[in-house]
């Protein structure tokens, strides 16, 4: 390793590390569509929005034109607890795959969340105490969030209920338990504190609920709980703008380096870890600065982009949220039983489904056996156990970086490792045990799924 | 924060990291008691441990004059995958406390195997395959150990067999998980597979197994396999001389902030966290060149040093490890089951009872109780959820600030945070409920211990 090449791990000082988050959407020719009133079918209002969601979160959601939103101090003093995040040079990994390719992966698994989740919770745990609430609401599935979330609310002092999916909190009490460290309560969905959750148990007594079910839950004790809102971990655009944190400091660190990222992989679920990182670099290239790739990575059980349609949908289950112009399968698509991890999550965030209809990002989809083999060489190799999520990412990367050799293209890859897999050891052992399917869902299921697309004319 | 103070987290840059490890034992006025052979009760000799050992690691083991060690390229190399770690000042924690105390602490959790072991681990492996090696085996406890030397195999191309104490075994099926992720085999202990399982299981068909146990089967699986050696996580002073990398990065990481430690505190099962962190601190104050307080804390219920003998004892079960002079409770002794998470050792590393004995390191007991208590104030205020065992550290670190704040003395605190709590969630859990008990054991129980001390002329 000559002098001049970057460290394994490149950790910016903390006066580096961003005083402000980037609005992608004052740069985009194309702004993503505007969010819906589920009651009027118009554009929805701050006024309507402000009794599932905190004031200054709302002024984040609906802005499309301000391009970066100044860090609150008590925010960045609990980033430095976790942040920087290292940008890690994969050496280990080049070598073993005899690539010319660089690669660089930003690692933000070292925090007790095991994810990226904190960078948005801890965001939204702070305006909402801010605003003298009391407590918020979320659900989570793989438990990621979740985690998070309890984190930032102990840290601030607000009371936290998390819906999580019923089979995440029969197969993961792990998780449970460590949102019970944090002083969150935890209650499995469906349930019977809601009215969503109390009907939909007796449509389906055995269900082990979803996702969608549990954001209608989620919300329905925030609106009717005085002192409440409801916060959601993904999708939406504040989270994905608390999420350019990841992006910015990437790319402070490559140009500490002078890299210059030719491909920059990431995995989508909801799309905000994506859009964290890539924001900055697809700023660039919709000014005509950078020609790089961006690549959306998704589960063939889940392939929202690459196989779903670009529509107005609801978010949720219970059809209490908001509309979305988004990437969607059908809010009533549940990935098969079968499918390990996250991203699970029928649709995708509107910015990212524009810059992906824009041909600013492509996107992939990847079957979940590769992922896990992707995800044991990886650990084998650069000593981190990854998330499933994440390793959509490292599959692709590997993908590349040996087309890279196949061609000799000395090429600068870039990929998002979100986080660690400590909690998703059962997935692992079923990979083990050669017990793990992979699932692609019939064009035939999708089309059904599609067919109940809501059907209004704007 | 002033500029002169330190940022929340230090990271030596890569190349501030050590080059050598620092051998304690050769600035000690009284050197620790030579090993002796089970067999002849003499001094043993380094071909006598040959069919034990690597030949690398036994030369570290008997050398009580050289001062340091180099650190191989290779393990170098492997190091800057997950260190430096990070030296992070608790400003939270003091700002809760109230305390005028500086508290800064020593992260080794921010890898795999979720703490210090894999200092050793990686070492331990290299040295191995240098020597030709097939293989390594080793028990584990809580399965950090076995995790990091699962990790450290898989890099250098070792096969691993680890013998994990069966209670551990069932009860944690996802460390053995991770362990299969790096193509370890995992065998619970005690097993069939050698002389010394199947004598324990016939004598106690139900036991759920003990340390001392696992190190007879993995020793005597070593010793009758071609190519095979045996390597131990704790207690012996190879492992606390690998283990010095986290004295030494914290006592650069200090020295560039100008801070003196004023107290230094560790956790301590067999010793080798402990060990490693206050090498170069004790070394000051050998040499009089420093007056810091240096404290081992270990579990009340099992009390090596505030209760225990300084004397000659075995280190495993089945007799067949050298005899060390150490503190021990006699190695009969297993702590009640009642007692959750590591440092369940019956002896203590022989450089740290020399030292205890000579007065340079003070030690108390704290009740696990107390510990979990501890273990959540620190996670919800510095965000890190704690192993039990590191949270023996936190316990009394909290003690120290708080009588500081009686006080008003602005002493620098120093403690080694060893790993994280990710895969002892069902201890917590025991702790939220309710249900978790403290032990004590009295003195009748630890004299009938004792009486079982083997009994010679040196």
């Amino acid at each position: 390793m000559s002098n001049n090449e970057s460290p394994y791990k490149i950790y910016l000082n903390e006066d580096e590390m961003p005083k402000a988050w980037y609005n992608l959407r004052a740069d985009m020719k194309n702004k993503p569509a505007p969010l819906l009133s589920p009651k009027t079918l118009k554009p929805i209002t701050a006024e309507e929005l402000s009794g599932v969601f905190c004031e200054e979160l709302i002024k984040q959601e609906l802005d499309d034109t301000t391009p970066s939103f100044e860090i609150p101090t008590e925010i960045r003093d609990f980033y430095k607890m976790f942040r920087p995040s290292p940008l890690v040079r994969a050496y280990c990994l080049e070598k073993k795959l005899g690539t010319p390719a660089k690669i660089y992966y930003k690692f933000e698994g070292n925090n007790t969340s095991g994810s990226h989740k904190l960078n948005s919770a801890v965001a939204q745990a702070y305006y909402a105490k801010k605003q003298g609430l009391k407590g918020v609401t979320t659900e989570t599935g793989a438990g990621q969030w979740g985690t998070a979330l309890s984190m930032a609310c102990s840290y601030f002092d607000l009371e936290c209920k998390v819906y999580m999916v019923k089979c995440s909190y029969e197969q993961k009490p792990f998780r449970r338990e460590v949102m019970r460290t944090y002083g969150a309560s935890v209650t499995p969905s469906p349930s019977m504190d809601t009215q969503i959750g109390r009907e939909i148990l007796k449509k389906f007594p055995g269900t082990s609920g979803s996702l969608g079910c549990a954001i209608s839950e989620a919300v329905e004790v925030a609106t009717n709980t005085e002192g409440y809102r409801y916060v959601l971990g993904s999708v939406l655009n504040q989270v994905l703008l608390h999420q350019t944190v990841i992006g910015l400091e990437a790319k402070t660190a490559l140009d500490k380096y002078g890299e210059k990222a030719d491909i920059i992989i990431g995995c989508a679920g909801g799309g905000s870890n994506l859009g964290g990182l890539i924001s900055p670099f697809a700023r660039d290239k919709i000014k005509g600065e950078s020609d790089c790739r961006i690549i959306a990575v998704e589960p063939s059980s889940c392939p929202s982009l690459t196989r779903g349609k670009y529509a107005y949908d609801y978010c949720d289950t219970g059809m209490v949220c908001p509309l979305q112009k988004m990437y969607t399968l059908g809010s009533g698509y549940i990935p098969a039983a079968s499918h390990a991890g996250g991203l699970r999550y029928h649709g995708m965030s509107s910015i990212l489904s524009q810059l992906y209809d824009d041909g600013i990002m492509e996107a992939v989809s990847v079957k979940q056996t590769e992922v896990f083999k992707a995800a044991e060489e990886f650990a084998r190799i650069e000593g981190i156990l990854p998330a499933p999520e994440s390793s959509h990412a490292i599959k692709v990367a590997i993908d590349e970086a040996l087309k890279c050799k196949e061609t000799g293209e000395e090429k600068t890859i870039l990929f998002g490792l979100t986080g660690t897999g400590y909690f998703d050891m059962m997935s692992y052992e079923k990979f083990h045990d050669g017990i793990m399917t992979d699932y692609i869902p019939s064009d035939e299921e999708i089309q059904n799924s599609l067919d109940n697309l809501p059907k209004f004319d704007l």
